[in-house]
């Protein structure tokens, strides 16, 4: 039986067998406790034992981070924090873990230590919580796109093209390090695709023709950036979702991005309580009235030309200054939806200039139909737009900036067979999860991160 | 509103307005008939207009692969196969599709040719069909586990061991393609991760270690294979499902095995009812009495040495011929599932020289708490094990074969501290998806394949 079962059971079986990992062990005069843990769920399952017990020697052998069987009765607990404990009647050793060398010892360890040992971290409350709310969060995704009537599609991971200068790429390759290969076209022709192949950045030029085709579509895969860049929001994997609809423009996009975002967040409040809490109470203390404020306030609409203004009016000097044709950096993000609004904010209508090829060009000529959706604590969650649908268009914006078009021929096929207007975002699947646990790392909430010179486990 | 809405409904709303694209037109008597498809089910809505409709003249320049929209009244159709049509009060052309030049016209078009153009290809009846069935699949896996009380765990892609040994990886490397790097020790130091990355072929290692923390967990993403192999059941790229359960043995590792198999296959049957019948009807004539077979016919179990007795018993030549200590083909595996059993079997208990490292060793020394299910039409569907569990022992195995262990550190570690009895299988996902519809090339179950000189996309 789950402990997870047994502590949310209105009335649990009389009897029950549990198996799990040791967090503590405490002696007291003719009993001995301890709190049993099996990753199901946060709590521990309370367990007492009588020196009477047959194999209560073997309590010696017990220690942090042991694996037990133990069979008892349940119980109503008399102590707080708990429904039910376990009266064992009998207790088996599974594996033992010596009290000298387990890492994972009863005191607070930093989170810098925990993730030099990442496949044990997960025993402990904090990464046992984020993992099952990751886990949880990532069949929010499914539910809600499947019941909006989306098709999940799997795009390509290993891809021929630079599909959105999006950032810099992982090569992949056969050939021996040791091989110089033969300059110009023949560069890869011995190579496993007989191309230069790399990790995706993104799904979504894939996923459009999925959309032109099937009509509502996501994508839930990991990416990949090659950059050379040590930050705390910066990984070098990290899973993307990335919806992509037909016939939708960009006020549609902005209604899915919302719904979306409040649902997962809903979601997780809802079916993660217990976890979400520890968040609340020993990382960010602001989280509860943070997510409560996302889940009920419409979020803020505005066109970038006006946030600019704010941002101009505001009176706040930025390290980075900012004027018409300059990206928002984070410190501006924040400064919106955190001072200014106080909400989420979805700003819209970018400069051409900022923003990739793909995005549909706006009769003003100079800016274009994209959106970015902002939320306090994080800054920019989601990116997105209507993408270009008219071939012409498309073709100069690519021309415009130099792009080889050749690889493109079947994006422009989208254009030329029964094209559509259509609309999409992408929103970093771990951007999420440290909005909604307040954790400040990225290498935090993903189970073994990569991040440059960093490739263990 | 979508198509499958309409269709699908008791009693639609009179008036609707549809988006999509046309499958067909026909010209009748002062009448044209549409056959429109918005690829949210296989099935077209039929929609009537006449020529005295304001833009009648439009239809002139709509063909095959256009796309519209029409606003019209929903009423109860004559014609059968369909309960309602549209009878257009308006209809806008969004985007032509060229007579001459959209490849995709009304005739039938063989697989070979629709993988060129595989960004067109879900807009045919059969590939609209696979893909949704895909989707639902994967929506099956993420049910199945959510509902067992599994977490769903993403193991990385970039790796920097051979987990498994299980094949030839990819390399991952952000070097220049002319860099000739350092001999030895030196030789990746310049590299992203500071040593050699390659593309994964497993997670599984890696949901071991959050088995033993959370219990029961699963993996569901994409692994890699640089098999310089062209068949009908290899691709380089491909998705992967990898449950792995603490405190399970082998038994309760076939149990999960046939349950999830069979909920799956249930789920596919009752919610892609149309989808599945196209491949009954033009693809496999077998499929659904195979189907019905796997879901009502308890799997057959038996001993490698039980399997090998079989096969040399029956008198039939194998391509292979088999004795203990070999392992079995796809002849040997779909013999024993078509012919001899005629229902899906469970393998276990295979000899240790043929599996790897990470199998549990039995008492007998030979053989090892492996399992492979095998099924009509397609032979291996799962391959599995329980895990080694005692570190001695495993890394014993390792010297054996002569494995560098070094990377293995943390691996170990989950054996020296709470070791617990754990199982686990793998079963790729397109391996499903080729039984489950009768499809006999990995590359047309796959939205855009890589394969050996194949990156288009």
């Amino acid at each position: 039986m789950r402990i997870k079962d047994i502590l949310f059971s209105e009335q649990p079986p009389a009897n029950a067998s549990i198996r799990g990992w040791v967090r503590t062990k405490r002696d007291a005069k003719g009993f001995a406790f301890l709190e049993v843990n099996d990753g199901s769920c946060l709590k521990n399952l309370q367990v007492i034992l009588e020196e009477s017990l047959a194999g209560f020697e073997t309590l010696k052998n017990i220690n942090t981070g042991a694996s037990v069987m133990i069979e008892g009765n349940l119980v109503e607990s008399p102590g707080k924090g708990q429904k039910w404990e376990l009266r064992a009647t009998s207790i088996t050793l599974i594996g033992e873990a010596d009290a000298e060398t387990f890492p994972l010892q009863k005191k607070r360890h930093s989170d810098e230590f925990l993730r030099t040992i990442a496949h044990l971290r997960p025993r402990t409350n904090k990464f046992g919580a984020m993992f099952r709310i990751r886990s949880e969060s990532a069949f929010a995704v499914h539910q809600f796109f499947h019941e909006g009537g989306f098709y999940y599609v799997h795009t390509p991971i290993i891809t021929g093209s630079d599909c959105e200068g999006a950032g810099q790429m992982f090569r992949v390759t056969t050939l021996p390090t040791a091989f110089v290969p033969p300059q110009g076209e023949a560069a890869f022709e011995q190579d496993f695709f007989g191309k230069e192949a790399s990790l995706t950045v993104s799904g979504q030029l894939e996923a459009e023709a999925y959309a032109c085709s099937l009509g509502r579509v996501y994508t839930f895969g990991p990416t990949f950036r090659a950059e050379n860049s040590n930050t705390p929001r910066h990984a070098a994997e990290f899973w993307m979702i990335e919806p992509e609809v037909a016939f939708a423009d960009l006020t549609d996009n902005m209604v899915l991005a919302e719904t979306m975002v409040k649902f997962m967040t809903a979601h997780i409040m809802e079916n993660c309580a217990d976890d979400l809490e520890l968040f609340a109470k020993f990382v960010d203390e602001t989280l509860m009235s943070r997510l409560n404020n996302l889940v009920n306030s419409d979020f803020a609409r505005l066109p970038y030309q006006d946030a600019i203004d704010i941002l101009k009016a505001s009176g706040k000097t930025f390290e980075f200054p900012v004027d018409f044709g300059t990206d928002l950096q984070t410190e501006h993000e924040r400064y919106l939806c955190e001072t200014h609004f106080k909400k989420p904010v979805i700003v819209y209508d970018y400069p051409k200039t900022i923003k990739p090829f793909y995005m549909r060009l706006n009769d003003d000529n100079r800016t274009v139909r994209a959106m970015d959706v902002l939320v306090p604590g994080v800054g920019e969650l989601i990116g997105g737009s209507q993408r270009e649908e008219r071939l012409d268009i498309l073709q100069q914006r690519m021309a415009d900036v130099k792009m080889d078009t050749a690889p493109y021929w079947w994006y422009f096929d989208l254009r030329r067979f029964g094209s559509v207007p259509h609309s999409g975002f992408g929103m970093g699947f771990e951007r999420f999860l440290m909005m909604i646990t307040g954790v400040s790392n990225i290498r935090d909430v993903i189970p073994f991160a990569r991040t440059p010179k960093n490739l263990e486990f």
